[in-house]
């Protein structure tokens, strides 16, 4: 320990100091950061070291110093699963010795002793190195060690790049920093981090007025589905519905004969979690609509909520895995004073917890059997971290293609965790974020360190349990912003319905965010065709998606101002910097709103003082704008953004042949 | 593990993932706070465990919950050394069945099975605690649970703050989680915190012109020094001096004979770093400074400069201390182009490293026994980290009362690097941060966690090596206003004086911030009473400094918006909220400059709407100041600086008996 003189500090990616991994997909590029420095002023030199989890080998690439002692070096993720990696610095005394001599020739001293110095330590090093390498270095130190040869050649020759790449390769080991333990990536496919949702209720997909839907109705759905634009459709639970206290439509405690009750009241006697409800049609069914979906393109999303009715099989074959009142019954799930007598929530802290554990995972190996690759977890936060920690990693071990969304809508530091403990997307606070003030403050904390490394949002204007007051009073022009703020700002994004596009906004009652008539309780039906319908528009804004390559990913974020504040403007620029998109919505959807956008255009790698053009890729308008102050208006009744492709370069007349 | 249901992050105060300790002084309160949450719904309980080093014996503190899932606990810290602590948390099974009761209860529900689990509850727990507690929950268990009773006494016995008191204390160890490994606080003396120091040269002690100083004659300008208020006396290195390649006045290449040299060159025939330089005095009177110092309240802070002269005896008994040059001449030390060959510095990867420390160790335990608490380190950052780590370690062991004070004029990352080593106090920036923005911007980084933690910052507006341009420029409302700055706004400081007080300000030569004519290279003579010396004032800010709390921390500072770029003002409130400080100066030394201060009023504790008197320290005036805006005027050739005292409440005739 005690020769090594580097320190290696603060080395990104790392989440809660490397206890976590952090995400990337296939492909991605790996930018490894650290502060890498020694005492006194010899020159450092770093390595960032990497390797599969399926390989012992580590591979290495120098670093470079970016300013004030940090250090930096990419590597590639091409495979799903874990990478480590991790970074090793030295004081790298043949730079040091590189430099000084230079610096003393220069300055007209004499270097004979330091040309001798050089020759020293090129043979200590050819000492730890093989065959050629070490001719190589042997034959430099004889050089450019013999007083008898001409000085200016051997000067020279110190400075040769060969020799000091052989030496960096090889640093003395007993001067070697090196950060332990490496740290972890973990590498998702790529629609773990662009993907594009859809939820519907497959009982409510009948052609039908008041039939039950079938997985067949579904497959009928698939092309629509597919035209919008969505690559992922997601189904609500499709295992038999408890009996047992039934919930009726409205969420009324009690319901009447032929009322389907909620798809999350998981457990008939028809069986449970691995069953499906005998209206919805077989598992050769569903299997064949999995089939289907994935020549269009689209994956079949399955929700787990992990939950039983008092009908459940596991409450009779497994009482030991729920908690027992006095009474000798079982305890329903309460929020006191409200009491959900319908669901028994698992007891996690069971003696018997392994055996519970073990078949909460089998639930997901016997989908995955079936060929889901998607699950949308249904409340995790209530359900113990450690359990998700378990789960995920074990299944992902073997199956490291398989995505889990986390619907937990609950406090910042819970939603967090889930997602350090692996959910590969999350839900989030999108819905409540409506203001300027909101969405920038939110996406800012999202999209930066250290949560951009490990929560990835998947962005839902509405969901079955949420129709937000925005969408409740603003029309038609409310339900398009939110649309294009939620495929926008979040690489990953859904939409629940025929809900969505039909612009159903009638609450349960005022002040609620339920729906009316609410498809958690009943079979609707649905005017799919109404010429009202959003279809094209999404269909759109989701072309714009596939075919941008800065809205793929929730990386090049910025916030432009505006001086209005129902005008929001940002933009999304790839890695590389080649491509950026801007979006300007106007967030009141019932007046047209107009003002200056200051654009910040160092973040578009626009020079100060240029004309560029703007392609609205919504209305297929184009604008000249100049320099970072131009003028917006947006009316919400025609439409209430912009989503500009930024044209950097405009064409002037020097561009032309004639003239010169 | 699975059944522990609590999660633990970010706990603070913690520096580089629990890496390094975290600072604090005895009698400090060390705010603990954590992240604790857990799935669900269910309530969590926290406590705060401390111990000092010299005990295995874990106190316990209950954790109170801030927002967001924070907790927070303190403890004082009452020994010197290292204080280990962390944090324990786990779900309270109890207090979710207390708060569940009630809202049932007042919801007018049958609570009767839930008095049955709360007994069920208690039952449970006593069986894990100690006769009287075990009896008191047993007897309640019995009371609670028992259906014949009052159905109402017993809900009001259910929220018994004894019962649950109990159970807090012995929660089930299996569902505990526990922050591991313990994070670490070391713990100085007062005066690592708040310290005043004046540095001088020994050997221009001397009351004689052209006299060599004595350290009879430090003795003798003792009084003075105190009663400037200082309670650091540092004295550059006072070892024998070198006479190999000795630096003339000036720096000068080649020196006359009578030249003292520079005492950095630190080793000659009459010894090394355990020696005198004859010309001082000798072990004994250096004793009788300290001991005389120490009766006014002062300390001896002494220079450790770990490198050689060629005549330092080292050179001779251990030449394989220093690294050899293929001629087998010591490498003296360098900066290509430039050679110090009066310098030959430690070889600190030679195979015989850990002799090399022992000796260097040996070096302050020498010093220590002559009664030394305080170290001046003269460029650590040209030695290895590990080396301070751990020789610092390795002398706090014993001494735990022993301070360092780091000179590391050096890249940001090195200097910090450092200070976590473990130097108490830290040379800084500050001589060249010398407008508004830069000090605010610079008071805002070391004074914010991270670096407050483990940084503490002496700031000295002047040292041997840096005389300022803004001083060299200034006159002498510049050195009153660096004064001001750097006692007010350091807990810690000090000047080199008397050039300080003498307001020294002639470079060696234009654009060189090294003084002409420095003491570094000969023997001075000093007019200490000359009429325009600030040690009148110098005393008066000394004076502000032991009155008021709040200067003697450098927490708690916070910087007030004025409209004029000259105006700096900044506020010190101390850790109670119950004394504030407030600083405004003109940085302009040149012109009368006034403007309007915005104060952040919520930071000094104060109504928006109220008068409150601000007596100026300095000038002895008071001001009546209203609301947030206050209007400042300041003539540098006057006073450039006000330090007000806030007094929080005026009188009104409302306070007056006549009144009522």
């Amino acid at each position: 320990m005690s020769k090594v003189r580097v320190v290696i500090e603060n080395v990104t990616p790392r989440v809660d100091c490397g206890q976590f991994p952090a995400k990337r997909v296939l492909g991605e590029s790996v930018a490894v950061e650290a502060d890498v420095f020694t005492d006194g002023h010899d020159s450092v030199a770093a390595t960032l070291f990497y390797r599969h989890e399926s390989t012992p080998e580590w591979h290495s690439v120098p670093m470079s110093a970016l300013i004030n002692d940090r250090w930096q070096a990419r590597f590639t993720v091409q495979a799903l699963g874990h990478y480590f990696f991790t970074v090793a610095g030295w004081v790298d005394h043949v730079e040091t010795w590189r430099q000084g001599l230079a610096k003393k020739y220069e300055a007209g001293q004499d270097v004979e002793l330091d040309l001798q110095t050089g020759a020293a330590l090129a043979r200590t090093v050819s000492e730890r190195v093989r065959d050629t390498d070490a001719r190589t270095l042997k034959e430099w130190a004889n050089a450019v060690g013999d007083p008898a040869r001409d000085r200016e050649e051997r000067v020279v020759l110190a400075q040769s790049e060969t020799v000091h790449e052989i030496a960096r390769r090889h640093p003395d080991p007993e001067i070697v920093a090196r950060h332990e333990p490496p740290l972890v990536i973990d590498v998702d496919r790529k629609r773990a981090r662009f993907s594009t949702w859809y939820e519907l209720f497959p009982r409510s997909a009948s052609p039908r007025a008041g039939e039950h839907g079938t997985f067949a109705d579904v497959e009928a759905l698939l092309p629509e589905v597919s035209a919008m634009g969505f690559d992922v459709l997601y189904l609500p639970p499709i295992h038999p519905i408890g009996a047992t206290e039934r919930k009726g439509p409205n969420n009324r405690a009690s319901c009447a004969a032929g009322d389907p009750g909620s798809p999350w009241a998981i457990g008939g006697k028809e069986g449970g979690h691995k069953s499906i409800h005998p209206e919805l049609g077989t598992l050769e069914d569903f299997g064949r609509l999995i089939s289907k979906a994935g020549e269009l393109g689209i994956e079949i999303a399955l929700d787990i909520a992990f939950q039983s009715t008092p009908d459940h099989p596991y409450v009779r074959e497994h009482p030991e895995w729920f908690l027992k009142r006095p009474d000798g019954s079982i305890q329903y799930a309460e929020n006191p004073p409200k009491k959900y007598q319908d669901i028994y929530p698992f007891w996690f802290e069971t003696p018997d917890w392994n055996a519970l554990w073990a078949e909460l995972k089998s639930v997901f190996d016997f989908w995955i059997a079936q060929g889901v690759r998607i699950f949308r977890v249904d409340n995790p936060h209530t359900k113990p971290f450690a359990f998700w920690e378990w789960v995920l990693a074990e299944i992902r071990r073997s199956q490291p293609d398989v995505i889990f969304l986390a619907e937990a809508f609950t406090r910042p530091k819970v939603m967090y965790r889930l997602a350090k403990a692996g959910f590969t997307q999350s839900y989030n606070y999108f819905p409540w974020r409506n203001s300027k003030r909101e969405i920038e403050a939110y996406f800012k904390e999202i999209t930066s360190r250290p949560v951009c490394e490990f929560f990835r949002a998947n962005l839902w204007p509405n969901t079955p349990d949420i129709l937000p007051e925005y969408l409740q009073f603003g029309g038609r022009p409310a339900f398009m912003v939110r649309l294009v703020l939620a495929g926008t700002l979040g690489a990953s994004y859904g939409i629940y319905g025929p809900a969505f596009e039909l612009m159903e906004d009638r609450p349960r009652e005022p002040g609620s965010e339920e729906y009316l008539d609410s498809e958690k309780y009943q079979v609707r039906t649905w005017d799919r065709d109404r010429p009202s319908s959003l279809k094209e528009f999404i269909a759109r804004v989701n072309r714009i998606r596939r075919d941008n390559r800065p809205l793929q990913s929730d990386t090049g974020l910025t916030f432009h101002t505006v001086d209005n504040e129902a005008l929001i403007a940002y933009s999304k620029t790839n890695d590389s910097g080649t491509e950026s998109v801007l979006v300007v919505a106007n967030l009141d959807p019932h007046h047209v709103q107009a003002g200056w956008v200051t654009l910040d255009l160092e973040s578009l790698g626009l020079p100060l003082d240029t004309t560029f053009q703007m392609d609205d890729l919504l209305s297929g308008a184009r604008f000249l704008w100049r320099g970072p102050r131009n003028f917006v208006s947006l009316d919400p009744g025609h439409s209430p953004a912009h989503i500009f492709r930024i044209r950097r370069r405009v064409r002037t007349e020097r561009d032309f042949d004639y003239f010169l």
